[in-house]
């Protein structure tokens, strides 16, 4: 899609051409027409910026300087999307300024430090289309026993130092900024929530007599994605530019971001993509809004039959019956719409100033991995 | 000791019972007494601070809030010696009050979060003579194939946050100090050494083909001791009260945390404690200052006999008498004494204060796990 996003841009029916090819009306063509104008440029000039600040990224001491390269070489290609909200709510103070752009790299930086604990979390062999850190060191130690659990602790450690480099990339490059204080204590406080929601994500699989596990999802909805992806760079991007009065605009991004994760969730089984891509979360017991309404149903005791197990395409055609036959999948599409309505609504009657570019960037995401 | 030492407090004769039970001269005791005298009224003082932040670590999710009990718990009955180089550092300046001790709190904090990590990084079961968190996860998901992986994840979620809830207790406190910025900055730098000692020493027993691997043990030796438990507390302090000259006294105090490293590892073969206590660093081939000075010399090949092996009495016996015989025992412990003396001679000539206490912490160093 960004392909032929780039291409509309240069092009001068770009809102008719984005309407007709992504299957949008027209008001939502020039909304996403708004965030992505806003967004190519930013795109680039971030792009610029993390590669100063990976090309620093060196030790006299050979190991770490090894480690520092993998970290450079995963910390870069990322898309940025939550440094665009930063900046989407920097601006929307009225600065016209770029002083959000280090904001913008140092959040990309914790990303990927977190990331890199992730993926030492689920054992990923990939990560924006690079081999992973614990995949690195797993092969590189392949000869020693217990080299998958070295790899992850080379990974912890790797991670630990990510993330207080984003600290000190924030800290060094505000730090006369009056508001270095309040944008430290959001940006701390959406770290602690992301790590929060990840406890509860790794946990929630392994503890499977939960009965009522939407609340706890809920919180892994909130927590690990409408904060960590949508409220919290935005917010932080205000916080920066002066603007402490979020309270508003956090609830209103909380339901775009809970919605956005509805709609992965819904995707992760009913996805067009690949056959591990649609059968992970059956396999790995992932507890999404679907499967805690089908739990809930009559067809419980047949969908545990195949939740947690080894799927192949019938099993998963099975899943995908059981999911609508309990109508577990109207209930996640119609909370996801009604969602991405209500933030329509309350965007629109905000006093945000840069709407259609917010409203494009919840089109973005309600579109993007169509 | 610790015992003893208190019972000294209470007593006229104080230095002199010091010197006689502990074997020191009267100078030694008297500094060490002037140490204590610091060290113990304090600790009170922080136990009850840091009681005050855990009780206040809850969440209405009930996953977190019980993991936040495991931290919490985990989260006292340190020694707080670090708090306490936090404190004299800070009294350095001339400064009487206890603005310092958030900072104490929030480091003390911050070394739980990283031993959380440690401790999975180590598959350790026990910390502060407690059940570590990957321990108490383990256990809980005992039934459960990849349990001990489970348990590391949740411990690395667990860590992430304790990082950031450390980060957040400095901010909070000290949100309109002038000195915010700075403090900040050294203290991340602080923990970004201490990952990457610990990187250091996680990969180095993986890699055992390099020759000339001193350097590199001297680095985690400087990050990973020197700079997280003396050096960094210390000037952090300095900082806090808003003193940045802090070039010299860093060389001095690394020379401290080094030598103190490098009893610690002569204590790890020679100590009188358990037979597991002093054939764990044979067992995980921990390469120390011994163990690079012996390859260093024909006694090579013996070594590596016993090296990295299951070692009963006497292979432990064995290995002692590789390092003796091969001059590594001399060599590590003239370099332990030459920087406690050269660090001796520096703060005595230096303009530090509160020479006594500081020279009384390295006394206190030096006999403490005697």
């Amino acid at each position: 899609m960004n392909k032929l996003l780039k291409n509309c841009l240069e092009s001068e029916d770009a809102i008719h051409k984005i309407s007709k090819e992504i299957n949008i009306d027209l008001q939502k063509a020039k909304e996403l027409f708004a965030f992505i104008s806003f967004y190519f440029p930013l795109l680039m000039k971030m792009e610029l910026r993390i590669k100063k600040l990976n090309s620093k990224l060196k030790s006299k001491n050979k190991l770490i300087d090894e480690a520092l390269k993998y970290f450079a070489h995963l910390n870069s290609d990322g898309k940025f999307l939550r440094g665009t909200l930063i900046a989407l709510g920097y601006q929307n103070s009225g600065k016209k300024d770029d002083d959000f752009l280090d904001l913008s790299i140092a959040y990309e930086t914790f990303q990927t430090a977190i990331l890199i604990h992730d993926d030492a979390i689920d054992k990923g062999d990939k990560r924006r289309g690079k081999p992973t850190i614990n995949s690195i060191y797993k092969d590189k130690f392949k000869n020693i026993e217990d080299n998958e659990h070295i790899a992850n602790s080379l990974s912890v450690c790797i991670g630990d130092l990510g993330f207080y480099m984003a600290n000190q990339f924030i800290v060094e490059n505000y730090y006369n900024n009056p508001n270095l204080a309040p944008t430290l204590k959001y940006f701390n406080d959406i770290v602690m929530k992301t790590a929060c929601g990840e406890f509860v994500d790794v946990y929630l699989p392994n503890e499977r007599d939960i009965e009522d596990v939407e609340p706890l999802i809920m919180d892994i909805y909130k927590m690990k994605t409408a904060i960590y992806t949508v409220t919290g760079p935005y917010c932080l991007g205000m916080i920066l530019a002066g603007d402490n009065d979020t309270k508003e605009i956090e609830k209103i991004l909380m339901d775009i971001g809970v919605a956005y994760q509805i709609r992965d969730d819904i995707f992760g089984i009913y996805g067009k993509h690949s056959l591990k891509s649609v059968t992970t979360d059956i396999e790995e017991f992932k507890q999404t809004i679907l499967y805690s309404y089908a739990i809930r149903t009559p067809y419980k005791d047949e969908l545990l039959k195949y939740y947690g197990k080894k799927t192949g395409k019938k099993e998963l055609e099975k899943v995908r019956e059981i999911f609508i036959n309990c109508g577990a999948k109207e209930y996640a599409e119609n909370k996801m719409k009604k969602l991405f309505n209500k933030a329509r609504k309350n965007i629109e009657k905000s006093n945000i100033k840069n709407k259609d570019a917010l409203l494009g960037l919840m089109v973005y995401l309600e579109v993007s991995s169509k």
